[in-house]
């Protein structure tokens, strides 16, 4: 069973604040400081160029890769960290579509987060104008995938309503039908158990600063299945996924399997703090954590709809529906948000009018959720969300 | 006139060592490790998913773009930073292929860096078999360029022979040709005045890890010139380069000027590094530095050749035609380089034979250059290179 009394010990939360946004940005696991500092004073300070050998900094991405892939039922081997996930979703997407040469449709829904709409819309525009991207209602996807499918890209969770799709049955409905699948586990990687081997996906793609908990900016990830990854021709074919980076050769060669994923020079900061925040993932099960995420989102809903019955609910009510956040909806939103956060639990606004909250007891408890329920409540109740300095919009909403 | 003695007074160099190797990765400047902790405790830390706004991360791409817009000639607002200098190649050569449509040609030369030569392949690759890569040697750049040429891609300072480019003679003649230009800084910025205004270039990358000193995997820039920014629509069309990331509209609509060539989240804790590095420049006058550096490489050409005269010259003998690097041919010159590193002289090696030793007098006296000329001719004198361990070829050379 595992122990999330240990897990809350090791993340550093400010005095009085209940942090339901860790699905934005996870909070500062307590190894992190130390193990940047050292990456700096010991590594970049002391080693100086000789890093990239001596403290292994050229085999971080392939080596946190690793323990990311844990996370996510990928083989060693089959994950690399790097870049953001907009650019790993559009490196994804260009492998897959010349995979599938032949055909030219991109299929995903409007619940995706924009970026990776956005992103595959500047690959078919650069691909050429019988490329192009289709969106549909979350719940049409199935039906929509077709023999004129090429990808299927979907977001397993939705970053509004916290609805989970089922990936397996999608991968499977696109695989009969001839289509390849970029899945993206923004919202799934270290909030749901994931298991990208046995669904048989042939890509995935995820961030790392939000259940994963690396800090702002922090890499992202690719995962290419072993049994497509010799096939890849990157089309953001960077040095360092070249077969030889050192060589220099004029002419690129991708590099084996996975590796060809890499394009420039890595992070090294934001990796050394990804490497230390994954340490608290050392004794969890996910299957525990998921069934604690459940009991902590069903005591929240239960308790917002005793309280203040008015909040709609915009989550799936059924738990195995849903991702590990619970949002509702309110005209009122990002006010509510504000006047929340003042108060000191931290959950956040998507417009146009979702308040959206995060759930994971590796660092909160049911004590944390029940006082979040009260404050939502006692502030919709009292009207507190109603002043001026609540209704200013912020740059980053 | 620039006081040498107290930039050199803001590094934390080790002990005893000559750091020649700046053109790779600069040293650690003494400001970064308190900065990059206050990121972590006081931003992260204490203000989590706030510090977005509260501590400014969103608009650090843009406030550091502008402090490394200065050290290039470029007025505010049109320099970004994030991703890797890769990324901003394939950006950059993407846009200007657009602006140029109806020609298919990428311009470039065997000097330049692999990673440059690929990502333009691998976009040429995507765009369609009409599209390629034209790759002459260095002194035969300008008599190519011709009317079938839709983009000059060039770095300025060869990364082996440290031979600079006359950039202002090359955009003149891609203009006149009607080519775009797209002007790869890494081995410039920080390390010779660049006026990208002045020659009126169009596009602008780099790095910032090198003469910038921002530590391993810091963020790259792009400048684009304001007379095209607001036309250019980016191929990589990330969440943040978008007009409102916020409204989380379906369709993409590019955002003002350079902001639309932000991708993704940025790496805030290598943003808050480079913030704290650039401050070595504030009483760097950048003519000074040239003058400075020329007369360090000068010294080392000097000694090297009265003292090692088999040491044969890979960099133009006349200064105004190199960087701030000079570079040597030798057999053996990865052997000499790792006895030399033993020997607490930091220089590196590019395959196949070039030994390289980068100069800024921001930390380097006249003094270190000397020694560091002494201990290579001593090595090359005694054969001490040729020791097996010294033949060992490490991942990263």
């Amino acid at each position: 069973m595992t122990d999330f009394t240990a897990t809350r010990a090791m993340f550093d939360l400010p005095e009085g604040v209940i942090y339901l946004d860790g699905n934005s940005l996870g909070p500062l696991p307590r190894a992190v400081p130390a193990r940047v500092e050292q990456t700096i004073r010991a590594e970049w300070g002391e080693m100086l160029i000789t890093g990239w050998n001596k403290a292994g900094w050229m085999d971080l991405p392939a080596r946190v890769g690793d323990r990311v892939g844990k996370l996510i039922g990928a083989p060693a081997g089959s994950v690399v960290m790097g870049d953001t996930l907009s650019i790993k979703v559009y490196q994804a997407l260009a492998s897959a579509l010349e995979l599938r040469s032949g055909r030219r449709v991109i299929l995903s829904d409007s619940g995706n987060f924009p970026s990776d709409l956005y992103m595959a819309d500047g690959l078919c525009r650069t691909l050429g104008p019988e490329y192009r991207l289709k969106t549909v209602a979350p719940e049409a996807v199935e039906d929509a995938i077709d023999e004129t499918i090429a990808v299927l890209m979907i977001t397993e969770v939705d970053y509004r309503t916290g609805r989970k799709h089922d990936m397996a049955r999608l991968i499977a409905r696109a695989h009969q039908m001839g289509a390849l699948v970029v899945w993206d586990l923004a919202h799934s990687a270290g909030a749901i158990p994931v298991d990208v081997t046995g669904a048989d996906t042939d890509f995935a793609v995820g961030c790392s600063y939000k259940y994963l908990n690396s800090g702002p900016g922090g890499p992202a990830f690719i995962y290419v299945a072993p049994r497509l990854a010799e096939s890849v021709r990157p089309a953001l074919s960077g040095w360092l996924g070249h077969e030889a980076p050192f060589a220099f050769d004029l002419d690129y060669r991708p590099g084996a399997g996975i590796d060809r994923m890499r394009v420039g020079t890595p992070s090294i900061l934001q990796l050394a703090a990804l490497d230390a925040a994954l340490d608290v993932w050392d004794g969890v099960d996910m299957a525990d954590l998921r069934a604690r995420s459940l009991e902590l989102q069903e005591i929240f809903i239960t308790r917002v709809a005793a309280e203040c019955p008015d909040l709609a609910l915009a989550s799936p009510r059924e738990g195995t529906q849903r991702g590990s956040q619970v949002s509702f909806r309110h005209p009122h939103g990002y006010a509510i948000i504000q006047a929340l956060i003042a108060e000191g639990v931290i959950g956040d606004f998507r417009a146009p009018d979702i308040l959206r909250f995060g759930f994971t007891p590796l660092y909160l408890s049911q004590q944390d959720v029940e006082q979040a329920a009260d404050k939502l409540c006692a502030i919709l109740r009292e009207n507190r969300w109603d002043r001026p300095e609540f209704h200013q919009r912020a740059k980053v909403t």
